[in-house]
């Protein structure tokens, strides 16, 4: 049996080769809708799903289905709740190879009566996202949704503040659950692609013995997307999170364009995300849409915090970085 | 023997530990030059030489010693000649442990006539820089600087074009000469961590056969400059070179701020380069001007490629990123 120390020195292909297991799947509109409260336009989805089926992209993220008990509808755009209807307007009956995800929080959605069967839904894959505390609770999420015949992953948020017994008590649970894709998500962009690996090979090791693949959802606050996600492929993971010029909470996430260009695989095609971008990403970023690398996430990053004070500083419109610096480090 | 396969294996140190033998290099003023043709205030300059006394920097670059034949002084700040005086009316006689550092480009330098012997100069250590069918002509400088008393360093450029067998030859030879560090130079940006660490292991082969440090210089195209400045430095690469924010040409270099926190050797500190950043290096931005990581840089970096294209893009202010790139494609 292969142990884990030797999956860690293994690559799988090489900078030349076609990974046919590889799954790129685009979040701008659910990870960068935490930048705008959802509010994009018909338009820009329209768009969007369109530009993904030409670019080759596998999945698209939609948005969540949040709980409308726990949300007003009328404070978000309708991707924080992504009917079914909705999602419908834009993508018809998806006459596409590209599927349709959705994410489902645990704690903040109303799985029971929110989700149709999967023979009466647009919808392919549900993404079960939860803290590590919450793998039980996810487990009876993604076996209802598996009952109801969709794909299901697993992401397990801010895993850089886990330790290692409870990642590997987490992982052989959902290993042995129905789920399909288990999520490395470094929510905390605070991860170097040497412990990215190291991880993204300790969840290969859980995830193999049963059949399952694994993902990885980055963040940039060190920069690191982009160079954390070709990392952790190339020891094995396949399903891939990237965003429209990295459109996502605080620092965002990797970028798919960098993405596209590394990808091998003749199927990818940066130059329908090019004509996407110039027309509509641009644009958002000059309304005043904010995202991306800046000293305050790199701090959280390094501190390996939760981004919620960057994000404050950022929409304070702060620049006394210093003080912002310090203050971090007095309530550490 | 250590074969060079086995090498390629074996990390130096790892996340926690401290290497003794990194140095850090702040190249702020010589590549950020090339974004206001080296046009800083002397404030500036003198600001930044005290905080990288604080920060713990090994070495700081003040500049070029361009021939002052070739180019007008009236053309460019003075630290593009870096004479002497310019230098001494920062440092003093600079009773510090810090390093001064200088580049000479091969070709570009009248290295016989602007140098004095060390025992007459603040400067420490001398950078040739040159292509690689440039090596005899870096040799030459090499052991005349040598001869002066100066540390050396041969910075060979655009070693992503360069062919394997080339790369080893120009390496042998350099190998064998006075030079104290061989600096791999990714200056298109287009090289990823895995083959960064591939060459830095070629690079570390060779050095280390006769006893040579190796460096690391990374441009930011591909939003992977820090990514690859650690990556290589994990295989034990030891002299890392970095400026403020990025500063430097096109898509700039890897960022200072990003580098001393990560670092693990408590002589690094990152306070005093953020107030650096805060008070100067953010207004030098407002005031317009430019570099950093962008899309045309993105192109240029995957297609290995000059960004001479992407820089006159920069410049002429312009947002076409699609005429652009099927303008590279067009001219492959």
């Amino acid at each position: 049996m292969e142990t884990k120390k030797n999956r860690t020195e293994k690559r799988k292909g090489n900078l030349m080769s076609v990974r046919d297991d590889i799954k790129v799947l685009d979040a701008t509109i659910r990870d960068g809708g935490l930048c705008n409260n959802f509010m994009f336009t018909d338009e820009f989805v329209q768009e969007l799903y369109k530009t993904n089926i030409k670019s080759g992209v596998d999945y698209m993220e939609f948005g969540y289905k949040a709980s409308r008990n726990l949300f007003k509808e009328e404070e978000f755009g309708k991707w924080k709740f992504c009917k079914e209807e909705d999602i419908r307007a834009i993508v018809g009956d998806n006459i596409s190879d590209m599927k349709i995800a959705v994410m489902a929080d645990v704690g903040r959605c109303d799985f029971k009566t929110d989700f149709l069967p999967k023979s009466e839904s647009v919808i392919d894959m549900v993404r079960v996202a939860c803290y590590i505390h919450q793998i039980p609770a996810a487990i009876e999420m993604i076996e209802y949704f598996h009952e109801l015949g969709y794909e299901t992953s697993c992401n397990i948020m801010a895993i850089s503040q886990a330790n290692l017994n409870q990642v590997e008590e987490a992982l052989e649970m959902i290993a042995a659950s129905s789920v399909d894709v288990i999520y490395l998500v470094d929510s905390y962009g605070s991860l170097y692609p040497e412990n990215a690996a190291a991880l993204a090979n300790t969840y290969l090791a859980a995830a193999e013995k049963t059949g399952k693949k694994v993902g990885f959802h980055a963040h940039n606050n060190q920069n690191l997307a982009f160079a954390n996600t070709i990392e952790t492929l190339s020891y094995g993971v396949s399903y891939l999170d990237a965003t429209a010029q990295g459109m996502g909470r605080g620092a965002g996430n990797c970028a798919m364009e960098l993405l596209l260009g590394f990808l091998k695989n003749p199927k990818y095609s940066l130059y329908s995300l090019l004509t996407f971008i110039e027309k509509y990403m641009i644009p958002l970023k000059q309304e005043g849409v904010v995202w991306g690398y800046d000293l305050q996430y790199m701090f959280t990053g390094q501190l390996n915090r939760h981004p919620r004070e960057a994000m404050s500083f950022t929409a304070d419109n702060r620049s006394d970085y210093c003080e912002f610096y310090k203050s971090l480090l007095e309530n550490f």
